[in-house]
């Protein structure tokens, strides 16, 4: 059987999570391609740690370039991660006309534009299916699977660590601090959590979803990033009575020629397939015109689904490379127009707010006198028997109503005498 | 912008559907795609009737012969339906070396093994995304997404009609027949409903989903199909009551070498990703090697969501037209071995049995003592008050057993005197 060379470029969790695919399915995979994908040569600056897995030690090296240029590797797999160094190898690959198999969203969220132009005029493949969503097969969902539709929106739970956090908080009603704590005893945070608590991680997926879905990129900066480090477990707890869990969602909506992009935690229903989606897992509802709702769920991270979407993405480059199709479809769709991007003051959404008031007579009625001020309607109320200081918490469920208003209604409503804490605010999808 | 010609076969719903789909985003489309898709012809039996859309006169007949082989028409679109004149069609554009998008289930399922060689040897393309799921990327999914992985099982909500019965009698406690005679007065089933409830359209879907998973074709003769025309209101709220939902499922499942595929009433953890798929909504649930639980979830039948599908199909095939890439991935994959069967008897799985027993001493033991001997043994049972004429209903849920062993229990356990009517068996899934 004809072999074709791939070069590795990252030994670390998901680079062995590809030698080891290869070796319990590289004759599947053969079959199922008509060809033999043969790993050529792994770089990584340690070449001598135990990863679990057993490689000839003569493909070992730390020159990374050396991989890309050897003529015996067709196809780079670039698994370094990161925007340093790793630009510089996958522009380099693909400036050799070699295709790249990336799980690198950091680097497509800040540098998607000169990697795919690269691509684009190398007529070479950039294949980056395991960068949104770990071993759930969404890029390729939205690059082929739906592209007949026009996206209205998509609804995505795109970090693990968060969502296992939330889950933990809300079944056990712990503190987030003690929640991040277990999750970093048990591997699903890091020491260092803020790429994923404080949103990072869910904005440069978000970026890159958006850029399947509308054509073009966009800058990290325009997306409204809220992480899930203030969250108290007592909003969680009032969200499970309302009939609501809270998610950290990526939000991409397409409005009237404009498009939001905004990482948050949201309320969402408990009955809905996103309110069932429980802890390391992702899930990623789009919305199509045609096709309505349809959601992709499944291990976000870890060693061996990322590495089977990796894979799955070196067989199709395989198949261009083969039919003589490189660059079949473009990296992202080339739209040639730039995406118009929705100011988050000018969103529309439902909120959940929870304000702490003095309990005595007029209170709520200037509180809804404010509201109603600002067009925002409420959908509940629900004033809660915990008293303390003679104060209580009350939570208001609005309709639909603009963030600029909800933004400044808060502001005077903080600025009340008869208002003890800053205002919760919490925004409800789905 | 260069054009490609569409021909289709069949202007019924799902034909409409594509119409509008290519009136609405065929802009869309084309700047996706580089070239325009422009539907050259359509052919109906009836050319008269309104569709809901507007067309040439002059693109419609009655000759779908002609469609095939006009020149004019680079791509064919089967929507005729049926293993009938369809077949013809398919096989006679294939023979000219046009590629082929088809929504046929019922076709592939009896007929693939031959479609598919037609396709292979004038290699050529057959996509047929929209026989499974509707609107859901599932085919693809299987073929390409988790290409790299070995297929653990598949657990498929595959029919509309039965998710939207079983979600009534489950809501609203309501009996099979009054729930199939409000879902016919809805549109959600046909007068004569027996393919979709006696199971026979999932049976259909669960044969192509075994031929992608496991390469080779299944003859639907293999396939143990048992619908939801027997399900009494009472077991699903039994069900209910321990925190299953029951569903329709198509379960595929690879074992040992050998794969069983069957297709019966089954319970799910309620707050399990199946467990949340209510309505007319479909998901599949894939276990992949590597990639672990992966779900995919939308509408699995109507106009739009299947154009839906039709039309990424369509996409696909001309983006291989254009880069001279035909055939690029086989229809199904091309293993050589024929799938290794289960027998049925052979299968292993959790059972939840009902059973009315005479109310007196000893009789539960007279059971437990049956179901030991054949190896069954019993995660939990409970004991329903209900009592009539003395008898009363006690609901068994069994550890994992055979069903061999659970077939002779039932029969022994039938023709006890004790045993009021014939016992209920349903299994039991994830």
């Amino acid at each position: 059987m004809k072999e074709i060379g791939l070069g590795l470029l990252g030994f670390g969790t998901v680079g062995a999570g590809v030698v080891r695919g290869l070796q319990d399915n590289g004759a599947l995979i053969g079959s199922r391609l008509g060809v033999k994908p043969v790993l050529r040569r792994i770089a990584d600056l340690d070449i001598a740690s135990d990863r679990g897995v057993t490689v000839d030690a003569s493909i070992l090296t730390t020159d990374a370039q050396a991989v890309i240029d050897d003529p015996a590797v067709d196809v780079v797999i670039e698994l370094v991660g990161g925007t340093g160094v790793a630009k510089d190898f996958v522009l380099r690959a693909l400036a050799q006309g070699k295709p790249v198999v990336t799980a690198n969203k950091a680097l497509l969220a800040d540098h998607g534009a000169e990697i795919f132009a690269m691509a684009r005029e190398k007529q070479t493949d950039i294949y980056f299916g395991a960068s949104v969503g770990g071993g759930i097969p969404i890029v390729r969902a939205l690059r082929e699977g739906l592209s007949a539709n026009r996206i209205e929106s998509i609804h995505g739970i795109l970090n693990g660590t968060c969502n296992y956090i939330l889950t933990e908080m809300e079944r056990n009603g712990v503190a987030f601090d003690d929640c991040l704590a277990d999750a970093q005893a048990k591997g699903y945070a890091e020491a260092e959590p803020s790429l994923d608590i404080d949103g990072f991680d869910t904005a440069h997926k978000a970026v890159i979803l958006a850029s399947l879905a509308y054509g073009g990129t966009v800058p990290m900066e325009a997306v409204f990033v809220e992480g899930i480090r203030g969250l108290s477990a007592l909003d969680i707890g009032y969200a499970r009575d309302l009939g609501y869990r809270v998610k950290l969602l990526a939000v991409i909506r397409s409005e009237a020629g404009a498009v939001e992009i905004r990482v948050h935690p949201s309320l969402v229903p408990m009955d809905s397939m996103l309110g069932s989606v429980s802890g390391v897992f992702n899930a990623v509802l789009v919305n199509g015109d045609m096709t309505g709702d349809t959601l992709y769920y499944g291990r976000g991270a870890g060693a061996d689904p990322t590495a089977s979407t990796v894979l799955g993405d070196v067989l199709d480059v395989v198949r261009n490379l083969e039919s003589g199709a490189a660059h079949r479809i473009p990296a992202i769709p080339e739209s040639g127009d730039a995406i118009q991007l929705r100011p988050m003051p000018e969103i529309t959404t439902r909120y959940y707010l929870r304000l702490c008031l003095k309990d005595e007579p007029g209170v709520l009625s200037m509180i809804t006198h404010i509201l109603g001020r600002h067009q925002i309607s409420l959908a509940s109320a629900l004033q809660k028997e915990a008293p303390e200081d003679n104060h209580v918490p009350v939570v208001f469920m609005t309709h639909a109503a603009k963030e600029a208003e909800v933004n400044a209604a808060l502001e005077e409503i903080a600025a009340l005498e008869c208002v003890a804490r800053e205002p919760v605010r919490l925004r409800i999808e789905g």
